[in-house]
């Protein structure tokens, strides 16, 4: 956090102008940040493509893998080179700020200022999110409150309230106590804001009209006799929009070293897809000649839901694909104790690498991608447990490349950036290929996804899970895409099978429809979509200082 | 709102200049709107004190009568005249857009601009104030969760939840179902956001250390054994405050007519004092030779609370108060039924004039104001009408003005503010006088106001509520002004009570302590702090077109 505040920005305006946007058509926010609006990004002038740079990473450890931070490194490297780059990441929620994790946006000298920014309000996109959330829940209860004339069925309503705050006593609740002027009692919850189905929205729509069109086929509730009802059955799907506005323009901030990036919408990884908007990836790849975007949680998750929901939805082609992994994770999924990660244990970086094997795998054979291993350096990291990652990787016809971005900046990452360059190569990317086609039936996608991505021998479902899949098919939804939520931690389903685990059977718990953000959510596992505080908040650490600089935020 | 959208706004930095504030050191949100951070505003070269103007109003019928549509008017015409004229308001709450009310900063061509943007998100202080009250709530159910060291009871846990939606089901709702990972099953429910301490607090600070001071004293609960547990007991005044920061800076945006204008911060006038921040009024008096701020509702409640709470607190000296009226509200007061409001009946305006009468009398003789009538002119108002209202002043000594600005501007607001400029005079404003001591018992205070203001001849209290004060009294908060919830629409408790009536009783029906606003809140009557959405919920009109303007929010 010292390093970030210690950065110099330069003026937002001046940014966008590097970047060929005229800096009176910005909205600026601060002096640091901007929205750009959808109008002056639709009138920018035509010129060659951007090349879309997709970066991914091995199964975490709980610390993280430093995705976000190899993603700041690789662009400013690119600036560094002196290529025209930019970044396309995702909004960070609030809530997490105040539990377990505090601030961020990279880390070391590969971060995205202004870091407090960002992490509080920023420009409001999430504020607005929320509000358009809660609207549509307040106006389900008031129609049901005013007669109910479309005969919902109060024990059927699927929406959710959402908050930005970690708050456990929030996840089940009973709402319309005290009598008759406040309704009827009924069960609820709240969940943290990116698990709305609101945020998956914005995040894939490709305009204000797209964005309005998919906000009122969310399906809230089922009438008495079972129809879905939607948002635009009860009219809110026009002031959501309009709550919506002037969050869906991107928002324009910088690295440490000035790389322009726009950070942009930030959906769950597990229930929706895990990636910044659309709009702010196509407008980049307007606005410059790289792009480097990155999807949350290890390859199995985030770019697995990248190609099979987002590329394929929004038309994007990455011309390379970049696995992060650590000489820590290795050895965590080799199976060392997470105390004991430190210590230097070559066998055992050498046993996790299965797990990095599987997902290059998955990366080149699945999408069709070419691919660059990324080793996110560490201080403790010793030089034969890196040689053993490397060394696998010429096995697998994969170039891997040490990156020390976090202690030096972009100059960290020059080769990496080189690297990259080479693999992308000049011509003009082909399309990904797909986990599965859409034609298949929804069991049948998460099938091919489970043995293809996860190495599973097979999937399960309870009768009722069935029951419903074969409901979302007879109401013609079973040409969407599926989204699964499970662990990030492992390739099963069970976050302590390290490594790359085989013949495991996954099992669907719950299925839950996405329709405005055209997706079916198979929940594998227990997803928790509003998290808790821990017994010592980073809140209790935040404050503003006799200068009114905030501190605690790290 | 078409008017609004077809102003032509300077931009804001030019606005800024025109104060005296280098445009290069606002924080712009977009072209229209910017915070003036706090350290700019205290870095202002001295000049004279500006002189303060107070916008109270007659007890409003159900519509209102134009409070701040004749404040807009009144600086519109100060400017016209060549003053130098600055405005404080307050930021409407989004939940209410949405609902009856539809969005409104002003009226026809008294408005302030971007409507849009101040009836929507504006600069995010709503957001930021709520996440700030719904964080502490979060951090009071962990602290419980994870072991209770505090010893909270949490059957007294008063802290209540905020949303800035309109959502009657959640007024009273329980929380924690769902087993031993979602904490402990308690009642609670949620308020409106202009309804938390949080934003009474954030009104009342004068700067950013006062803002941290007040936010720790907040009190959320009792121990088991009875002991107040502070905001500061749980650590989370500082995350609090560092949620804050930002929104503590004044929001400047301007009037049609260029007239600049600080809107900033809204408290409920019922259980809060209803007035903008303290910051930007005594902000604005550094910056322009005349203030015009409003205080809500009419002049028993929220001039009231003007002087006894915000005054007293803050030091702002009013130099003249300005009561607002309408031939409309007369009648009203006159017994007509809203329907038959537009008929010409001067029998009936003649019947309502001692609601104006008593306003008038309490502004003079309670609280040592200089006094102006505006009559707010209306389409539909008979000649006679006006000129029942005007001979009644002059029977007052009170000059009586009519104004046209909603129709006409500035310009037809010109003489109001000749009238107000000659009144107000140019000696420094003496300390307003005040309803009553703040060494008298907090009953003895509410008596005061009762009999002094309202025409009440007693006030009464059960013996739980006597109780409870006595409590607060040997806790050390009997020295606090108190803060009467009660109906805007009669001077008694009964709303249909309309005039002035006399001899009523006013009962107590329970008592809030608000330790970090520093007021003890006195509910008499049933006060609603979250609205719920009608039958025809305005949010079902709003929309975006197809050039992205939103429609639909008059």
């Amino acid at each position: 956090m010292e390093i970030a505040q210690a950065a110099t920005p330069l003026p937002i305006a001046t940014i966008a102008e590097r970047l060929g946007i005229d800096p009176d058509k910005i909205e600026p926010y601060g002096r640091f940040k901007a929205k750009i609006p959808l109008r002056v990004l639709g009138s920018l002038p035509p010129r060659r493509q951007g090349r879309l740079i997709l970066m991914t990473a091995v199964s975490p450890t709980p610390a993280g893998e430093g995705k976000t931070t190899t993603t700041v490194g690789l662009g400013d490297a690119l600036t560094r080179l002196g290529e025209k780059a930019m970044l396309c990441l995702r909004e960070p929620a609030l809530g997490p700020v105040f539990g377990m994790k505090g601030g961020a946006a990279g880390g070391g000298y590969a971060q995205v200022i202004p870091m407090e920014d960002i992490n509080l309000h920023f420009t409001g996109d999430f504020s607005a999110i929320a509000s358009a959330s809660n609207l549509l829940a307040a106006m389900i209860d008031n129609h049901i409150f005013h007669g109910n004339a479309l005969g919902i069925d109060q024990r059927r309503i699927t929406w959710r309230r959402v908050l930005d705050i970690n708050d456990r006593a929030l996840r089940q609740i009973v709402t319309g106590l005290g009598g008759v002027s406040n309704g009827f009692p009924a069960e609820g919850g709240f969940d943290i804001v990116p698990a709305s189905e609101v945020m998956a929205v914005f995040c894939l729509a490709t305009s204000l009209a797209d964005l309005k069109e998919r906000l009122g086929r969310i399906v809230v509730a089922q009438t008495l006799d079972k129809r879905p009802v939607t948002a635009a059955d009860l009219g809110a799907h026009g002031a959501m929009t309009a709550l919506l506005r002037d969050a869906l323009s991107p928002n324009l901030v910088q690295t440490m070293e000035h790389t322009p990036a726009f950070v942009h919408g930030g959906p769950f990884a597990n229930i929706a897809h895990g990636t910044n908007t659309v709009i702010a990836t196509h407008s980049a790849l307007r606005l410059a000649d790289w792009v480097v975007t990155e999807a949350g949680f290890g390859a199995d998750l985030g770019a697995e839901k990248y190609f099979d929901i987002v590329c394929r939805d929004a038309g994007l082609r990455p011309a390379c694909a970049v696995v992060v992994t650590t000489v820590r994770a290795m050895k965590y999924h080799g199976g060392v104790a997470v105390e004991d990660l430190p210590d230097v244990d070559v066998d055992a970086v050498r046993g996790g690498l299965v797990n990095l094997e599987r997902h290059v795998a998955t990366m080149r054979d699945v999408f069709g991608q070419k691919v660059v291993v990324a080793i996110n350096h560490r201080a403790e990291d010793a030089p034969e447990e890196v040689a053993a990652i490397v060394e696998a990787c010429v096995r697998l016809g994969v170039p891997a490349v040490e990156a020390r971005h976090f202690a030096e900046g972009g100059a960290g990452a020059e080769e990496l950036a080189r690297v990259v360059m080479r693999v992308a190569g000049d011509n003009a990317p082909t399309e990904p290929t797909y986990g599965y086609p859409l034609t298949d039936s929804l069991l049948g996608k998460l099938r091919a996804v489970a043995t293809r991505v996860y190495g599973a021998s097979d999937v399960s479902a309870s009768s009722a899970v069935r029951a419903k899949i074969r409901r979302l098919e007879a109401d013609g939804f079973g040409g969407l895409p599926i989204c699964v939520a499970k662990t990030q931690y492992s390739f099963s389903t069970d976050p302590k099978l390290r490594g790359a685990p085989e013949g495991h059977v996954v099992d669907v718990r719950e299925v839950r429809l996405s329709a405005g953000a055209d997706f079916v959510v198979m929940i594998c596992g227990t997803i928790m979509t509003m998290p808790g505080l821990p017994a010592r908040p980073s809140a209790e650490a935040i404050d503003v200082d006799e200068d009114g600089e905030i501190v605690g935020l790290f």
